[in-house]
């Protein structure tokens, strides 16, 4: 796997390049010099793990049989206050819609993170990852 | 630190938004359904390092007074053959263009992954990270 990234200006403005040619806008935050013009380097890491992670759930979900309609995501995290500003603290929260038995989907949460999502895998020695998921608007757990 | 994210359509290819209000798009890899319409959630992890490792080095180089004119980065990783498909290894290349003394880029390099990448600290217990750099297209090391 290879990515390619180039400066856009003179301050922490860069375009990033995947292997299918697709491309992201990252800046820094206004506190090093950043002027807002992409997602942030530690936002793509966060998104990294709600992707793979989304990912795990959709395929494990078919696999189950369960008719899942709808998926939407939220990542919270905190950061240590010193340099260098890891994460310490990391919440993934899964909104379902669909047809779906709330045994499977906890089932299907646990195998992700416990199996599957590989960059949660390469955080947890280092990050407290916690989950959550929602059913159709019930808060299940 | 937030960001959400939502699935665009009924394979895996989703949106995720950061705080600022960017989005970039995801899709997983076509061997798990997915039909490359966005940057794989591995890549942004890769892309996060990228950002991270550059802004630093942007940063003490300018700090160091070097006058540095243009950067580009290559990164490469290699993943675990098995399920969960970790990094194994990732390499990143800097290219710098300037009027850079090779020995303060030697030393802005290795104070960007020593002590202020947040990225890379995150990932260092799990994956082998190296770097390298070229100055204006002589490769120093």
């Amino acid at each position: 796997m290879k990515v390619t990234m180039q400066r856009v200006n003179k301050a922490v403005h860069f375009i990033a390049y995947g292997s299918d040619g697709h491309s992201i806008l990252m800046d820094g935050s206004e506190a090093i010099g950043g002027e807002g013009k992409g997602v942030r380097p530690m936002e793509t890491v966060l998104m990294g793990l709600a992707g793979c992670s989304s990912i795990d759930m959709v395929m494990i979900l078919d696999k189950m049989r369960q008719k899942l309609e709808d998926i939407r995501i939220e990542v919270v995290a905190e950061r240590a206050d010193e340099v260098p500003a890891v994460f310490t603290k990391i919440h993934v929260s899964f909104f379902l819609k669909g047809d779906l038995k709330e045994k499977k989907v906890a089932q299907a949460v646990d195998m992700a993170f416990q199996k599957y999502c590989s960059v949660s895998k390469m955080l947890e020695p280092t990050v407290e990852i916690t989950s959550s998921y929602v059913i159709n608007e019930v808060e299940e757990s």
